[in-house]
Order: structure tokens, then C-alpha cells, then sequence
């Protein structure tokens, strides 16, 4: 049944409808996590469907592991960018249903040609794989006709205070976020989309990712960043429908209607100077953090979720918890409400050639608008937060994330109605 | 009872004595994995001792995760040197019992000073975590007086046809293989031990690894590398005791006394390239390897447990299995006996500047003397190995891994008596 669509498109890869692939019990609502397989860890055979209202990777409860790479579209039509939509958007509908991108021999056969899969995910559940594609401003120029049709949303990030972005590390013209809870199946997922892509789009920067740096349900115990803190304690909860509907979800009346029921990601690669931090003193990550290490409470008193009390006055007078604190400014009682849904990795990329640990925060975060939130809260960090001596943005990244595609269409097909 | 050891070494960070450490029912056995913590999931919950008569994480089950780190040791005397082996055997005996490396806080209060463990893996369970440490060839130049204690067995490796070995990624004094199932237990581990030695030794490089491409339990689905083959089918068992008393475990005959019960690590960091093999035709695929994709079957037929039959003939009295394939080149029968225990894990390190994947296998081996056995093997599939279209050897290292530290005592002990 899997195996009926045997059509490849004009590349020679995949082609366009998905019949058959996902229809097996799996559903179409974003949040549901159906079992299957025959593992005895249900978190590995846990999987989400790929076609719905809304991409899956948004609110879907954050995996384990992260693979997000940046493309490069190459010189090619507008039929060709559709046509590697769809081929991804099929694939990426196999790949989260448990199977293999194709066939993992060639789909027409004999043996003399490439199998349609790589090979490695074989025998492996789903475990939780979602796929979630992203366009970036510079897809809207004068390539594909559709430069009239790019969100106001979708700016150009400004330079924030201390940004020391690597060219290489920056924009793209599509992302795709792969997240699961086995890092195999995660970079089989990109692997297998990259080599979709042969011809029609490269890779312009990957990371890989591990731990969860916001904890998008309340029942799990908040995850810690390399810095060894809780991380996202105050944060938005993916489960908070209303809040969800009205901060992350584009709507219809905001313009570009083909993004309603889409959201913007914004990334950040940030590098701690973690030898720097680990021969600071308690107190002042405490101090620069706002919150105590181990419990994560606020310094104003109380236990991980007492609300911080910013008023609270100690010795001389001073505010207990700093006003340059980390949690003073990107607490949303001090963002003027602003706020965004994060859904950030620790990454570790070796060590440098000083013997100093490549490592640090991946910070993904989807938004209605950027304008009205991460770029807000970010000048503010960027100019004030007393963390900035202990990170160093390397990376950025801001894309269009489209509606989630109905069952036989691809992501983005609302972009290119006539 | 786990903090009653608050005194710091001269550096002001550990000391040696373990006492009161592991000795909560944790047993000596290095086999043994015992089952503690409140997480639901098994796995997590896994910790295996530190001390015993080898070191964990050679004949351990493979866990999912590796960071592995090669140190430079800095300008600093015997004593120096000893007192970093006792901090970290101390900070690791600890770690691997689900502790902090120290306190979360420091030690001696208040909370001037820096933690004395960095706090990202607070709240986790050990998950595993095995801490092995090894020796390299440079330790036993002049300058700690051990030159002639060096064993013979720990050779310069030689150069090999089609090396292609970068500087930064050969070599070290010291090594330290941390495995755990989860990657931030594993990133903790190294990250602790590298701010442990600071001033002492430095990070020289690091890898981090997923998956597992030795099956070392016969239980186990065989893994698959990045060819998207199964790895690891015929390879020597962890739990054949006489086999790996016989091929890993390093003797008291065999020279260097102070090896006995240890055994040498040779790792090989060998990139893929993967873009070049995903265009290649499935046939070829399965003739450079000797297997079907699939099943991992012999192509001399049966399923992937039947024995190879090499000298099986197919059309035009061609062998089913290719003389090159690397099947025929590493299967134990066609290495005069040869075998090693793998330990190896997939890795990907983001992308070049060509957009290719940076991937490959981070390939680990303990054996009881690498002349008889990863030399000759390698030299072998260096010359003739089909499969050498596709890699390129680009880290390399050596390392004498001890037996393992009796209780209070340090990794290494018995090579610096007097």
C-alpha cells in the first residue's frame, strides 16, 4: 500500500500526492501522538502526522533532539521550487508516518540505480518525528513571481547591540526544524530532504541539537541550558490554546492570508563562553540570571513558579532580583506583554582550536509577528541583559512558516495559487 | 553522606579519596547495572560503578551517546599530573552515580566562588554514564618520568594508504570516552572533567557521537551506520567473557604490568562521504559492503546470521561476495584470526561550506594489542577496501586505557608507583 505511488517527478526523485502514505489511523489534528510499532518505549513510537490545520514541530511537545538545516535554492523555475515542495512535503509525509523517505531500493528497480531511501532509519520507529518547513525573506525576490506576496511579518532582522553574526551561519532561502527523540532518525530526515533537494537547493548551515531548553508542558520538570539554570520556567506553554491562538498563529486579517494558520520562526545560534562561566561565582549566576541554580526560583523568594516580585527590595535598598537580570527583562510582566513560543536546543559542535567548548543554545521561537516580539524583546536583551558578557549571537535565521498542507497537497501551495 | 569529602586538591578543586562515593549499594562489578532513581524509564535510570577491576565502558552494553575528548597536558610536574588523575577519577566516580562533580554550590561557601559542578545535569538520572579513561603515546615522553614504563603494545600508529589526517583531530595525551543514553549526561560529564583540569590539561579535540554501530549484545537489532548498512554483525560480543579475556583485556605476561585487566583504544574519526554514496546505484551499494541493504545478509545468500560463504561463485565464476568488498576484507575469517571489540557511533557535525553533510563514523576499538589487530586489519582495508571511495580517514588516536581504579583509589594508579 505504501509503495502505490511509484510516479517520480521530473528530477527523478518524488512527486506530488501522498495518497496511501498517511491515511493508515494516523489522523490529521497537529497534537495527537498516535502509537505504533512495536517498540516497548512508547515515547520512540510515538508519532504525529504530517498533513493539518498547522505545521506539527510548532506546538507538538518539544522532542529530544534537533536537526534544523538552511537551503539555498539553486538556479531554478518556479516550477521547480513547487515541485521540490511537493517532493519534500511527501516525503516528509513518509518519514513521519515510520517510513522511509522512498523505497530503500531503487522504487522502479533493477539495482542499477539509487535506492530512494538512505537506509539508516530502517527498523527504527517513528520516535516522534516532526518536519516543519520554513520560507525566508530572501525566497521573496525576483526568482520565483512572489515577491509581492511576502509578509509584512517577514522582515529583515535589524543588527541587535553585540550581534557577531558568521556569514555563514546566517539566513537562507528555506529551513526545514527535524525533531524527534532519536538524533538517527532526526539527521535521516535531513539527509534524505538534502538529497531531494539535489539540483534544486543546497545546504547553507545545519545544527544539530539535544535537551530541550523550554519546557512546553507544565507536567515536565523544566529543562536545564548549559549554563546549568532551569530554562523557560515563565515561558508560554504550547497547551495554552487561547494564548497559542493569539501570539503564535498568523491570522487571516494580519495580510498575507496564505500564512493564516502559519507562524514565524526565528532562530539564534548563541555560543556561551561557558569556561568563562563556569569560573564565575554562584552568586553571580545567580545574580545575572535572577533566579537561584538549583531550585530556579525567583531571587525576590518563593520556589520555581512563585511569580518573580521585581519590586522586592534588599540590603541598601537594592532590588533583590537585578533590574539587568536576565529574568528582569524577558519576563513578559516586563516585556509590555510581549512573548513568543521558544523551542530552543543545547548544542555542542566540539571544541575550539583554544581547547574551549563550541557550545550553547539553539533558540528556535515561533511568533505571530516579530515585529511586535522577538525583535522588541531582543533590542532590550541585547542592550541590557548582564548575560551578554556570557553569550555571543553567531547565527540567526527568520522564516515564513506556512499553514500546515492538506492530505495530497505540499506546504506553501497557498503561496503560489495563481 | 555523598558531601562528607569537602576537601580540594591543591588547585583548589578535588581531592582523591572516594570514600562514601559509589559505596551505596552500587557493587564493584563492572557488568552490573543498577537500577536507581524515581524515572519511569529503565534506561535512564542505568548506572554502572566507576571503580572495579576494569574501567566501564569497554565491555559495557553501548549506551546511545558518546563525547569523547583528547587532552594536551600542560606544563605541570608528576605530582601535577597525579593529583588530575585522583580529581578526576573522584569527580567521575561521582558522575556516574548520578552526583554532581561536586556540589552544585561551592563547596565551602558562601557563594563567592564558582560551583563546583556546572549544574545542567542537576534533576537528570545517570542515564548510563560510563567515564573511561586512557593514556597516549606523548604522556610517556621525558617529562613525567614514566618513559620507561611506556608498553610496547602502545605503538605510533602507522600511516595508512588514503590517510587524510587533519592536525587538530590526532593524538593527545590523555583521553576520556564518556557514554551515557542521554547526550547532555555525556556533555556534562566531559565538560566537568575539562573545568576540572584547568591549568593542568586542555582540550585538544572532541567528538560527539550518536547511535551505536556495534551491536555488543547479541540481544540487540544491529544498528546501522550513516550507509545506511547494518554495522557490527559479526563483530566479537561483549559478553563472550573468554573471547574478550582473550582479544581485549591487556595480561600481566604481556609486558607493562600496570596494564593488567586494561586494554588499548584506537579511534579513527572517518568521514563519509555521504552525497557521493546517496547517487550511488544500490548494487554498487551492497557490493562494496558484501550485504544486502535490507537484511544484511551475506550476498552469498541466507539472512544476516548465515556465515559468509566467500568462496561462493556466480555468474562468469565471479565470487557472490567481491574479494574487495569490506565484508570479505573485515570478516574475522579473512584477518588471520584478527578481531577487536567496536565501540563506535555516527556522527554529523553540521555541513562544509559545500553544503555536504560533515558526517561519518566516529569508529572506536578495544583490543589487547593493536599490532596484532586494528594494525593489520586497517592496513588491510587501507590497500584493498572497496569501500575506501567513500571515507576518508580524517582523526586518528591511540590511548592505553587501565584497568579500573580500586575504591578511594585513582585511574592509572599502578603506573605511577614508585
Amino acid at each position: 500500500m505504501t509503495e502505490q505511488r511509484r510516479g517520480l517527478s521530473r528530477r527523478g526523485l518524488f512527486g506530488l500526492a501522498g495518497a496511501g502514505v498517511v491515511g493508515a489511523g494516523l489522523g490529521t489534528g497537529v497534537t495527537a501522538a498516535v502509537a505504533q510499532g512495536s517498540s516497548t518505549d512508547s515515547g520512540a513510537a510515538a508519532s504525529y502526522p504530517f498533513f493539518g490545520d498547522h505545521q506539527a514541530g510548532i506546538v507538538t511537545p518539544a522532542q529530544d533532539r534537533l536537526h534544523f538545516a538552511s537551503f539555498d535554492v539553486s538556479d531554478i523555475s518556479r516550477n521547480d521550487l513547487v515541485e521540490l515542495l511537493s517532493d519534500w512535503s511527501y516525503a516528509a509525509s513518509r518519514m513521519t508516518a515510520g517510513l522511509g523517505a522512498g523505497s530503500y531500493g531503487p522504487a522502479n528497480g533493477p539495482y542499477d540505480s539509487p535506492p530512494d531511501d538512505t537506509g539508516e532509519a530502517l527498523d527504527l520507529p517513528p520516535s516522534g518525528l516532526t518536519i516543519t518547513f520554513g520560507f525566508g525573506p530572501t525566497l521573496f525576490d525576483d526568482r520565483f513571481g512572489i515577491a509581492d506576496r511576502r509578509p509584512a511579518a517577514l522582515i529583515d532582522l535589524p543588527h541587535f547591540p553585540g550581534d557577531a553574526l558568521v556569514d555563514n551561519l546566517v539566513g537562507g532561502d528555506l529551513c526545514i526544524q527535524a525533531c524527534s527523540d532519536d538524533p538517527q532518525i532526526a539527521v535521516h530526515a535531513i539527509r534524505n530532504l538534502s538529497r531531494i533537494a539535489f539540483g534544486r537547493a543546497t545546504l547553507r548551515w545545519s545544527q544539530l541539537g539535544f535537551g530541550r531548553t523550554s519546557s512546553t508542558t507544565r507536567a515536565q520538570v523544566t529543562p536545564r541550558n548549559l549554563f546549568g539554570f532551569k530554562d523557560g520556567t515563565a515561558n508560554m506553554r504550547a497547551e495554552d490554546t487561547a494564548e497559542v491562538t493569539k501570539e503564535v498563529w498568523a491570522h487571516s486579517a494580519d495580510g498575507a492570508s496564505w500564512m493564516a494558520g502559519g507562524s514565524y520562526l526565528v532562530s539564534r545560534k548563541i555560543r556561551m563562553t561557558i569556561e568563562t562561566w563556569d569560573r564565575t561565582s554562584l552568586r553571580e549566576q545567580e545574580t545575572v540570571i535572577g533566579r537561584t541554580k538549583g531550585e530556579g526560583a525567583p531571587l525576590s523568594g518563593g520556589t520555581e513558579f512563585t511569580a518573580p516580585n521585581f519590586a522586592a527590595l534588599g540590603r541598601a535598598d537594592v532590588p533583590l532580583i537585578s533590574t539587568d537580570s536576565h529574568v528582569a527583562l524577558a519576563h513578559p510582566t516586563n516585556t509590555g506583554g510581549a512573548t513568543m513560543l521558544r523551542r530552543g536546543y543545547n548544542f555542542v559542535d566540539g571544541n575550539d582550536d583554544l581547547g574551549r567548548l563550541n557550545a550553547g543554545l539553539f533558540f528556535i521561537c515561533f511568533q505571530r509577528d516579530p515585529r511586535e516580539q522577538f525583535v522588541p524583546i531582543q533590542l532590550n536583551l541585547a542592550k541590557n541583559d548582564a548575560m551578554n558578557e556570557y553569550v555571543r549571537h553567531v547565527g540567526s535565521g527568520i522564516f515564513a512558516v506556512p499553514p500546515g498542507a492538506a492530505e495530497g497537497s505540499f506546504v506553501g501551495a497557498a503561496l503560489f495559487d495563481a
